[in-house]
């Protein structure tokens, strides 16, 4: 793979302070010639799920050989390991903490390298922020054309988790849970058209969603295409389920949050009533 | 028009997602050789005003050939149109429903195209994110030097709207409202110079601003020519009368917001008392 | 020093609004070759230490030749000068108010110019908007190599602030402030370890740190080595003894904010007790 001169950024440690500022001085200190593009630099702090959604929402629009800084890292200092993982096409760098897990989902083929070749870190490397001393400085090099190679040797054993699944209850009543309430207030859940292929189909059999207090038995095309105050289920952009509301908040409309449980019932269950 | 290397962002997409991110390698997987500039991703969520406000302050500083992408897509899935702008120096790519309107204001021999050719579009085309499969991708051609011609046909019926002006109420009174409150609590007014040539002399005549429950009678040529705690008139960068108060929040100093409604009176109104 | 492509931007002017959107606009309008990075756009308003904070923990990492826009101005509009500071490796353009304080503490052989040369500015240069005026615009013009010397005269009576440090009230108690708050609730004080040579060797003598009602007996590594919910102290990236918890918010925890103060007391005072 041809050294790259793009570089994303998906992080926790927010707009507020000088801490991605400083990643990217260093970034550029190696390597001038790079553009540097931000995913997120907002993820919810500690979060690995969040931060894995993120990166596996957007990695795949950028073009084969963009590097992708992925740091949500709440056990920097500890005996966590950073690691290099390469998919032919892109190149992730991380904390081994499963923050890149839905990307290896999508990538069986992914390799990872364990870092372990200190000179290219930015020294002396402080216990707190490996943003900075490692893994912005990893990603400069790479961006310079070293290969993956030189930072360690290829791991298997690296930590990743399985997304959070919905779980039937029964045939008739799904259970999944809010994953993402986004800035418009869209409350984006964890189940997909494969969890749910009943409502993925032209004519919908009569269904219940259940959340906090609301029964929603609506699917629309388009946030557009709710009437006014009107609270109604999408298939969403990242390819989950929305409860959502045209031009309004749903999160505010529902009173429910991250991590709200949310029930799909069809007829036959208790859940759906006669 | 030659290729240009430079698009603009204003969105409403916020920065706690991958929206924007996806966005931006939707446009570098098209056309790795582009520079993106957010110019603001943070606009009120479904606000075509606040919208058309934000690109209109700030296109204008772009040099000749700049791509501007503005995105605010309340009706993203339904019939609004995508469309095109070209001002001969800037090219714009939006829906069609109002939110170029302070653009087509200060341009009037833009031109607009309805974008349709959807071989440029990213397929699947999603119903709830036009923003990343058409408008991002439009753009990343459009960087590369596709013609605008080959997007669609020339329009004429583009949506617009007349920004909100203030009201004479008699010669004395005039009723404006605040239309923005930024990120210091300075409460941006819809009063212009022109539509107030009484403050835009040398030697002012008495004058009272009505807000909420403040009169104010002083107008500065500078935040730092406030007293401290004392809440003063403006004419600030965007053109607009401003209603602030130095180091301090005029906003929380007064205990208006966005929509709060404005009056300035002059001597012999009942407003201005005696 | 040769003309440079890089241009970083610390700013209070937020990322709400056009105001850095139009800033960006003034320097590719100049200078469109240009590579502009955002250090911090969301510098607490007004606050000139919390600016110098900022750009004095990124400036150093990034390349030889970069240009570093400094603006947190309330006195815009007033007599504050502009200046321009070139330390032989990186050249700073910034209100003359203070806000490079840190910066000059780091580069003893920093050289002010105060920039008069009016035909570098955007005109007509508004009396509430020198970050697009004038700031951005010197910028763009230094960015095309024009020398800093045909900005104006050289100065030494700059605006310059010491950075507040820890004070021992005897030789058993220091007491410092909380500087600076992050996006992960880290509460970071204003104790260097010259300041507390005591914390700063292998075997640590017993201690107390007193910060809001609490009382913090223990020093860790790093934010992971906390059990759940303890909290403790941590040398922290930025140089400055830290309040913190593993996965979790020190500022929630403890209560502190910004300004709050920290007092640090070992055996044989009255603050750490028998």
């Amino acid at each position: 793979m041809p050294a790259n001169h793009l570089i994303t950024f998906t992080t926790d440690f927010g707009l507020t302070e000088h801490y991605v500022g400083a990643m990217k001085g260093v970034i550029y200190g190696i390597n001038p010639a790079v553009q540097i593009v931000d995913i997120c630099n907002s993820v919810h702090s500690y979060d690995l799920l969040d931060g894995a959604l993120t990166i596996a929402q957007a990695y795949s629009y950028f073009p084969a050989g963009t590097l992708h800084l992925v740091v949500v890292d709440p056990g920097v200092g500890s005996s966590r390991r950073p690691i290099l993982v390469s998919t032919g096409k892109h190149i992730f760098v991380a904390p081994d903490n499963g923050v890149l897990s839905l990307v290896f989902e999508r990538e069986p083929g992914a390799r990872a390298i364990h870092i372990t070749s200190e000179h290219y870190f930015l020294h002396p490397v402080s216990n707190t922020f490996h943003g900075r001393d490692i893994f912005a400085a990893v990603a400069g090099y790479l961006s310079k054309g070293v290969e993956p190679d030189k930072f360690g040797e290829t791991i298997t054993d690296f930590v990743r988790f399985a997304a959070p699944k919905p779980k039937p209850v029964n045939e008739h009543l799904l259970k999944g849970f809010v994953i993402k309430v986004d800035k418009f207030g869209n409350l984006i859940t964890n189940i997909t058209a494969a969890d749910l292929p009943q409502l993925s189909v032209a004519t919908l059999p009569p269904f219940k969603i259940l959340i906090a207090k609301s029964e929603i038995t609506k699917l629309k095309n388009a946030y557009a295409h709710g009437a006014p105050g009107e609270v109604f289920a999408v298939w969403g952009s990242m390819g989950f389920l929305e409860i959502a509301t045209n031009r309004g908040s749903a999160q505010a409309a529902v009173g429910a949050d991250k991590g709200s449980e949310v029930g799909v019932a069809f007829e036959g269950s208790a859940g759906a009533g006669a």
